[in-house]
């Protein structure tokens, strides 16, 4: 039995007895010598790589994605009874902080104190005593409300970290009900429920259903001091609607780590919108725990048990 | 019974029945009505505040500061019989946030993207596909080692979130042992220990124990890639010595929040040093939870029982 493993990150999974690993270019064709494989990693690799996998690799039976989203390898012509598995959950940790990571820069207001700092000025507007809850403007998470809008593995990794730094936390998905003690409201419900949001956060994949999901109604249903994050998709926000908004001041501030499309054109004007915060899709880009599930779903696939975050087909 | 409250911050403390609350200018002298006050609170107030108080307040019992320091009230000439009590743990969740925002800003490197967006840059180099620890420099919380310098109300709050993102922390103070299910080292090892520390959190008071605690000792002690964070006092960090690691390239990076002396004068050097990223003093300024504080201390007082954070006189 033969795993291909992709040459764009370190990986050293344990394997049942009898199984042979090959590193190959994520980037290029797979050679001929290892068209025998029967499950196929894949990260960072190129649509000829993946053309090449559904074409040659006749006994191929697990593409075990590394990604959370499977949506380029579902439309890249493998055979109907190949799994094809997600990485689901191996991003939580990394996106979950990256968003934390842009949250708290735009509460604590820290480019505009790295602004003050490259003036030389100790800005008295930025510290020294303050109220907790100034009007018109959100500073803390202490009694914040967040609502994430995807609830998934990343947003239940979040969750509990906000809760802990004093915010209350509500989670969107398809169908209301309590996830990990958190409830969630139906997607159906979450125009109604913005009103009362300190913080929006982002984290839908990117589907026909979430295309512009936060747009202009959403975006003038939020509070004007609201802050919103992407750690999602950029096609889940309109972008045109969310410039218009921050250049209102109908919006507190945003902080997004996606666009659509990427890279961002340099001549598109979100670039300069006031109060937003780009970052060039940094959030994950680093499988944890890959190894890991990479074991975990060869021994399924030999045991024939039910194989993790197997998308459907 | 009188208790006098600041005009500073909003405050609605519950009272014991026969207790009057008044709200008096914490920068001004006391007026000569008030001089019958049992408890003075303390926030933001003036030195002449603080004088007029020592001075003309004859009954009085208890000053309630809502700062976590009480340096300036011990040295403010109150009666020795005055209990004066500390604000400790008002500040625990603002000023963890804020740390955590340095930091997570830094790890992330939010300034760099700034700069980049700044350029309509979409650089490839904060993100898409990268290595979970780069040689080098240190991006992710995701096994990290914190050492939490002055490991009072505020780390102990902070390490637990720091523990839920990944990291492996670890506590200072003045005797070893464990607190909170943390390791604690005895300040008297910390020199060893920062040579394995890729997050160094000073939350140190200023005292004479602690001036320079940071110095050119413990900087060239940490790994190159090393991110030290202050949310203490500035007087706790050598600031030559900091800016001089910061420009040999002998520390990654560093986040501060206090300096010395406050505000940094305009032409101080440190202004400019690479990868630091100042904030005004603004970590904490916004006592949480002061009503049920005074509360408990005014009924602690009533009923003759301890006093909480009360000050060795």
């Amino acid at each position: 039995m033969k795993i291909l493993l992709p040459d764009t990150m370190p990986l050293d999974p344990a394997l049942p007895e009898g199984w042979e690993a090959v590193t190959v270019d994520a980037r290029a064709e797979i050679p001929a010598a290892h068209h025998d494989a029967d499950v196929l990693v894949v990260w960072g690799a190129s649509r000829r790589h993946l053309a090449s996998a559904a074409e040659n690799l006749d006994r191929l039976r697990l593409v075990q994605s590394l990604s959370a989203g499977v949506d380029g390898i579902l439309a890249g012509g493998f055979r109907s009874d190949i799994t094809i598995a997600a990485g689901a959950g191996l991003h939580s940790l990394t996106v979950s902080e990256h968003a934390l990571a842009l949250l708290l820069s735009l509460l604590r207001r820290l480019p505009e104190a790295r602004e003050a700092q490259a003036r030389h000025e100790w800005s008295s507007e930025l510290g020294g005593l303050q109220p907790l809850h100034p009007e018109g403007r959100i500073t803390s998470l202490i009694g914040a409300t967040v609502l994430i809008w995807g609830f998934g593995q990343i947003g239940r990794t979040l969750a509990p970290t906000l809760t802990a730094l004093g915010a209350e936390v509500r989670g969107v998905a398809r169908s209301a009900g309590t996830r990990d003690g958190y409830e969630v409201i139906a997607e159906s419900d979450v125009l109604d429920a913005l009103g009362e949001v300190d913080v929006l956060i982002d984290i839908l994949p990117a589907t026909e259903a979430t295309a512009g999901a936060v747009g202009r109604e959403a975006l003038a249903a939020l509070p004007d001091h609201a802050v919103l994050i992407n750690v999602g998709r950029g096609a889940t926000v309109d972008q045109v609607a969310l410039r218009e908004a921050l250049e209102a001041g109908t919006l507190g501030s945003a902080g997004i780590d996606v666009t659509d499309p990427e890279p961002l054109p340099e001549a598109d004007p979100l670039w300069d919108a006031p109060r937003l915060l780009i970052t060039p899709h940094g959030a994950g880009g680093r499988p944890v725990g890959a190894d890991e599930r990479i074991r975990q779903n060869v021994r399924a696939l030999v045991d024939g048990t039910e194989i993790l975050h197997a998308a459907a087909r």
